[in-house]
């Protein structure tokens, strides 16, 4: 997507033909900076501090941070040292672990000298597969936000409501939530985003606010308070979220109010979508919405917020009285019934045991 | 309600027998300070700087404020610069123009020479009434609390979301969603609440979270997304909220996002209670849902945050692009059929045109 009028990805290999470049996130919204990568530390700072996050572009990440050990030790032990290394930056992460069994099998299968120049076509690879799916999912989409606009006075915009960042930011390119929406608007049908601004990490306000920002999209900043109240008035035309992992029921589990804004969908009957590469579907998944693990964070995420001062330094402020407790769960799940559809690289499917093992049969029985 | 060990109200006449002392609550929660008015003017600049707010808190420090006009220039043209210096500090606020014209009505039949004295008088009598009919909620919500205390396990916390501030801040003393809360936990019943942080203003996090901790109830600050995952998980018993104006239908027009909780405490099976006195009833209201109208604000209360800085300065950061814009509605409305009771000075109604009717019989039907 644009950045500045330019296209630009969230990770991509430099000129020289080994380094690679990435957008330092956590200096986003206030400031764009690059960064380069140059050796397997420099990856795995990337992915620990979180200046790269979202489960795609953590994978992509870690297969390039792959590739860049390879150029300084293609060794059946600096393999297993670069695994490991990366491997500790964020292990809960499912996309990195995958990224990383996938890079060492097919290492594992070459000569060391081989090693490098074949992992740098597997992180490619990688990189290529995530901006298809995404592109996909953007084209499965795009006629939902078609059939709205035709039931429109011309001009008038379609107004979709998104919570968090399931944006390009959090893959190479496009996003999953936002790829219809990028889509619609490159095809000139005028669409209009409500951004939740997602407390606590404030994804909505930080990235999602300047993905569209950027990229030209028209959209409109709110508190996660407001939505359901939009919603009562009329002001929004369908939601369309993203997942961080979605049961083999339907039941979609993301960041913490995803629930809430689908609970308003249904009592205004507004379409309420999720958006998701079919990777993050759990088929393994047995357990009831109230026994789905959720990820508890650290309180001062509650009781604190970063920003930018008037004199342009970005700092941490206490909102609350010092000695409060904060609970911070990250995600919520929100039940298949509430779920309108879901928007798979194959097709919009129904939330459901079935429609999803209709457009997955290969997947196996567990 | 308790600061720091000591019982407090918000407003009080000091030992002086005629200035009188605020709580300054555009510092809490990071600072206790309070304030002497002394003046008129110093009257008028609390209100309209908002070192108090809250509904009942306007209409006494402006009755207390007409009493100190009065000290200083009783006469008629001193009264009717009282009403209009007053008046104009918050004009849309109902409360403070019915304790104006209170105050006027009463002042026009006594001589300029009793003025002062049966201001000063009234003012006390307002102070006494808001103390009087918060404690009456308080009383009339307390066993709601107690029964579900005696449905658990001996010791084992009822668990109470709210949202907002309707606490003693907001009145003189007690509060309204709060008092049933502080009764209870003055009574030895074991409660624990969830806060509501309240984006954009963030009134949950800066002032019902420090209220709790001062007095010395448990409570734990949450973000406003997370109130529907913690109704899935079993751990909310009761919701309480305030409210700004009850329709004459039931309905009630709260802080934005309250809608959003009550959605989830009826998808959960959630008592969602309505604390409120009764002259918040717009028994003229006619709106349906869609039509009541709704306050915008300042779009930058939604860009940008005030807290307190590791060096214990109090800043306001942007958390979004600088060319972001956003929307900013004030409040929502959560309809008659989502809630459990409105808990009113005259017990627990059901939120409807007749319960409400059945318990105001005098109220003059529109």
């Amino acid at each position: 997507m644009k950045v500045a009028g330019k296209p630009s990805r969230t990770i991509w290999l430099r000129d020289d033909g080994w380094s690679v470049e990435i957008i330092d996130q956590t200096a986003l919204p206030h400031r764009f900076e690059t960064r380069t990568l140059r050796c397997l530390d420099d990856a795995a700072l990337a992915i620990k501090d979180m200046l790269v996050r979202g489960a795609p572009l953590i994978g992509a990440t870690a297969a390039y941070g792959f590739a860049l050990a390879m150029r300084w030790d293609p060794s059946d032990r600096g393999m297993e040292a670069a695994y490991d290394r990366l491997f500790e930056t964020r292990p809960t992460a499912v996309n990195l672990r995958w990224a990383l069994d996938d890079m060492r099998t097919l290492l594992r299968e070459e000569d060391a000298a081989d090693r490098q120049g074949r992992a740098y076509r597997r992180a490619a690879e990688i990189c290529e597969a995530d901006v298809e799916i995404c592109a996909s999912i953007g084209r499965e989409g795009l006629p939902l936000i078609e059939a709205m606009a035709a039931d429109k006075p011309k001009g008038e915009a379609v107004n979709i409501l998104t919570h968090c960042n399931a944006g390009w930011l959090a893959c190479v390119d496009w996003g999953t939530a936002t790829a219809p929406i990028y889509m619609a608007h490159n095809a000139g049908i005028p669409v209009h985003v409500w951004v939740d601004e997602t407390r606590p990490r404030n994804q909505g306000a930080a990235l999602t606010a300047w993905e569209f920002g950027e990229h030209g999209v028209p959209h409109t900043l709110i508190v996660d308070n407001a939505g359901g109240h939009l919603m009562q008035r009329g002001l929004v035309d369908l939601c369309i979220v993203g997942t961080d992992r979605t049961t083999a029921q339907g039941d979609v589990c993301n960041k913490i109010g995803t629930y809430l804004k689908a609970l308003a969908a249904e009592d205004n009957e507004v379409p309420f979508y999720v958006a998701l590469p079919s990777t993050t579907i759990d088929w393994s998944s047995r357990d009831r919405i109230a026994e789905i693990p959720i990820e508890q964070r650290d309180a001062e995420e509650v009781t604190h917020i970063t920003g930018r001062t008037k004199d342009d330094e970005i700092v941490s402020v206490a909102i609350a009285p010092a000695s409060t407790a904060a609970r911070n769960d990250a995600f919520d799940v929100t039940p298949a019934k509430l779920i309108t559809g879901l928007i798979t690289e194959r097709g919009v499917l129904e939330a459901s045991a079935d429609g999803l093992r209709a457009a997955f049969p290969e997947t196996p029985k567990v």
